[in-house]
C-alpha cells in the first residue's frame, strides 16, 4: 500500500518505521521541514517532492508538496489541528481513505463534519491507536510502538467497507490488535481508563511539590505506581483533555462526589467508619474488573518473592536460574527498597510449579520469605 | 533480646520469626488463640503460658498468661485497640520498653497519654515498620517482610536513651532502615506519600464499577499501575483513615481544589487550556521530587526495551542471555500487553553498557525497538 503521513512525531514517525518495514511505501509530511527529515532520516518514509515538480499538475510556486496517490493517508498532527488537516487531505487526495490517530474521537469528527460532507465524509475513518510514550518526538519512534496494543477503529454504517478493509490492513500492518468501537463509546473508555488515571495520577503527584524531603522519604511502591504517569506531558496532555473535555468532566464529577463522601467521612470522626470502608471496597470491586494480562480476565498465579542483593550480576543469575529450572515466567516485578541495596523481586507462575520453582531455587542459594497463591491483579 | 508480641497478625507474626531468625527469645499472645497457635506453628516465637502456672504471682483463674520478663513488648494488635492495649502492658511488665507497628502516631500518643503519665509514659516509645502486604494473617507473614524497608521511630526528648537504643536495634534485627521522625510529621508524611494515595486509587478504579467490558478492554499500563493498590483490605484501611483523619482530610481538601480547578476548566472549554496545563506541570514538579531506588535521587539509566513472545521460557531465557553477556540490570519492568501473546520488558541499565547490551542481545536475536536514554523516575 501507498500510505501518507502527515505530522512525523512519536506516532507518525512510528507509524512510518512500521509500515516500512512490511513493505508499504511510505511518504511523510509535517509542517516542520527538520522533523520531516528526521523522520525520513530514521527511515520512518521518504519525503514528499513538490508539487510543482512532482507530477507537474499545478505550476504555481507556493503550493505545498503532494504525495503521488496514496491509498491512505494519515493524520498525525496534534490533535488541534486534525480536523482541519483531515478535510485538507480529503480535499487533495481525492482517490484516498483518510485516517487519523487522535486519542479522542467524538469532538474531532464533529469537526470533520462541519468541514466535509457526502464522499468526502465516506472516506474519512477515525482511529486511535492506544500506543504512546513519556517521550515524545520523532528520536523517541519505535518500529514496534503499537505491537500488541490495541487499535480502535470508529467507522459507521456509511463507510465503505473496502476502505474500512484497508485501514484495519494498515494497523494490522503495525502488529496491533484492531477494535471497533462507536466514537462515543471510544471517549467515555478513554476517559475512564486513560484520561481520569492522569488527572487524578497529576493531583496526588502535585501534593508532593511542598512536601520536605524527611516525608517523601518514606515513598514506596505504592506512591509510586500511582503517580508513574504524572511524568507526562503538559502540553500534550490539555490538548487530549480538552478534546474530551465532557466525557473527563462528567467521570472527574463523579469521582468527586466520591472524595467529598471521603472527605465529610473522616470530618465526623468515628461514627463515619461505614462510609471509608465503603470507598475503600467499591475502588475493590472496580479494581477487579480490569483484566489481565493480555486482556484476559485475572488468572490465579503463584506469586514467589525472592530477596535480590544489588550486586552486578545478581537479577541475570537470578533469571539464569529460573531458566535453567525450565519454568516459564508469567510476569514479574520488582519492589523497590528504601535505603538499601536490596530488592523484591515477586515472580509469577503457574501454581503447579511454585513448589518447584521454590525447591529449586533455595537449592541454589536464593532467599525465598514465604509465599502464597494470589490473583495477578494484585500482584 | 526477649521480645513479648501482642497481636499475631501478618505484622506481628512477620515480626516474630524476623527476630526468631536473629537470635531472639520471642513471645507471643493474641485475643485469638487459633491465630496465636498458627504464628507459634510457623516459627513467630512461643505461645505464653498462663500466669497461675508460669510464676504462681497471682493464682486467680481468669487472670491472662503473661511473658517473663520482656525487655521489650510489641504492640501489633489492630489501631483501634492498640492505645489501649500498649498502657495495659505498661502496667503489666514494668521493666519492659513498649513499642507498637501502628501506621498513624499522633493520636494513638495522645490516647496512650490520656491513660498512663510519668515513668510509664517514658517507657513507651511509638514506631512505625513500613511493611505490609495486600493479604493479612499470620499466613500472609514473611520472616523478610520489613527487610530494606523504613522502620520509624518516635522518640523525643524525655525519651531514656537505653530505651531507644533496645528498639533501634530490634528493628535494624529485622533488616529494616532506622529513621526518626517527629509524630507529627510522621502523620503528615504517610497521609501525602500513603493514605492519600490508596484512597484516590481506589476512587478511580470505583469509577470502573459500571463501565462496560468493551470500555475496560481498552486498559492499558497507566491504569493497571494507577489502581494497583485498590486492591487493599477495607477494614484494616478505614482505621488507619479514622486514626489519621486530620492529616487525610488537609491534603484531600488540597487535592480537591486542584481538582476543582481541573473541572471548571474542563468546563470553560479552549480558553482554559492554560489551567490544564498547569495541573499536570504541577504533577511533574511532585513527581520529580519522589526518590528513585534505594531512596537516593532518579539516577540516569538508560532503557533497553526488548519484545518478548509469551512462550515458555523465553523471559527466562532472556535474562539467561542478559546475565551471558555480564550485565548488571538495575531495574525492569514488563509492558502488559492487551490481546496479543506479546510483551515488552523495559530493562534499565546504566547507560555505559547500553549499546554492548543491545548488540549483545540483537546478536541472539532478540527484537529491540530504538532505545533513548530516560530517567529511571518516569520509566
Amino acid at each position: 500500500m501507498r500510505v501518507h503521513i502527515i505530522g512525523t512525531g512519536l506516532l507518525g514517525a512510528s507509524l512510518g518505521l512500521a509500515l516500512s518495514a512490511k513493505g508499504n511505501q511510505v511518504t511523510l509530511e509535517d509542517a516542520s521541514p527538520t522533523a520531516q527529515q528526521l523522520a525520513a532520516d530514521l527511515g520512518a518514509g521518504q519525503v514528499v517532492r513538490s508539487r510543482s515538480s512532482a507530477d507537474g499538475g499545478d505550476s504555481e510556486g507556493q503550493s505545498p508538496a503532494t504525495a503521488a496517490d496514496p491509498d491512505i493517508v494519515v493524520v498525525a498532527t496534534p490533535p488541534d489541528v486534525a480536523a482541519e488537516v483531515i478535510a485538507r487531505s480529503l480535499e487533495t487526495y481525492p482517490r484516498a481513505t483518510v485516517t487519523d490517530v487522535a486519542s479522542v474521537k467524538t469532538r474531532l469528527l464533529e469537526s470533520v463534519k462541519s468541514l466535509v460532507t457526502g464522499e468526502q465524509l465516506d472516506r474519512y475513518i477515525g482511529s486511535h491507536p492506544m500506543a504512546g510514550r513519556e517521550k515524545s518526538g520523532a528520536i523517541a519512534a519505535q518500529a514496534d510502538l503499537f505491537t500488541a496494543r490495541p487499535w480502535v477503529i470508529c467507522s459507521d454504517e456509511d463507510t465503505p467497507s473496502d476502505r474500512l478493509g484497508e485501514v484495519i490492513t494498515m494497523a494490522e500492518d503495525t502488529g496491533a490488535s484492531v477494535l471497533h468501537l462507536d466514537p462515543r463509546i471510544h471517549d467515555a473508555a478513554v476517559a475512564k481508563v486513560s484520561h481520569v488515571p492522569q488527572v487524578v495520577s497529576s493531583l496526588v503527584a502535585s501534593q508532593l511539590r511542598h512536601a520536605p524531603l524527611e516525608e517523601i522519604a518514606l515513598a514506596g511502591q505504592g506512591l509510586r505506581d500511582v503517580t508513574r504517569i504524572a511524568a507526562s506531558d503538559p502540553g500534550l496532555w490539555t490538548q487530549i483533555l480538552t478534546g474530551n473535555a465532557d466525557e473527563v468532566r462528567s467521570v472527574l464529577m463523579d469521582l468527586r462526589t466520591e472524595l467529598d463522601d471521603v472527605i465529610a467521612a473522616l470530618e465526623l470522626g468515628p461514627g463515619s467508619t461505614g462510609l471509608l470502608a465503603k470507598a475503600i471496597a467499591l475502588g475493590n470491586e472496580g479494581h477487579d474488573r480490569i483484566p489481565g494480562k493480555h486482556g484476559q480476565p485475572p488468572t490465579t498465579y503463584a506469586v514467589v518473592t525472592i530477596l535480590v542483593p544489588d550486586t552486578p550480576g545478581m537479577l541475570a543469575r537470578l533469571f539464569k536460574d529460573i531458566g535453567d529450572l525450565g519454568v516459564n515466567v508469567e510476569d514479574f516485578r520488582m519492589d523497590h527498597a528504601s535505603g538499601r541495596k536490596l530488592g523484591m523481586v515477586d515472580v509469577s507462575v503457574v501454581p503447579a510449579i511454585q513448589q518447584e520453582l521454590e525447591i529449586g531455587l533455595l537449592s541454589k542459594g536464593w532467599q525465598i520469605p514465604e509465599s502464597a497463591i494470589e490473583r495477578e491483579g494484585t500482584a
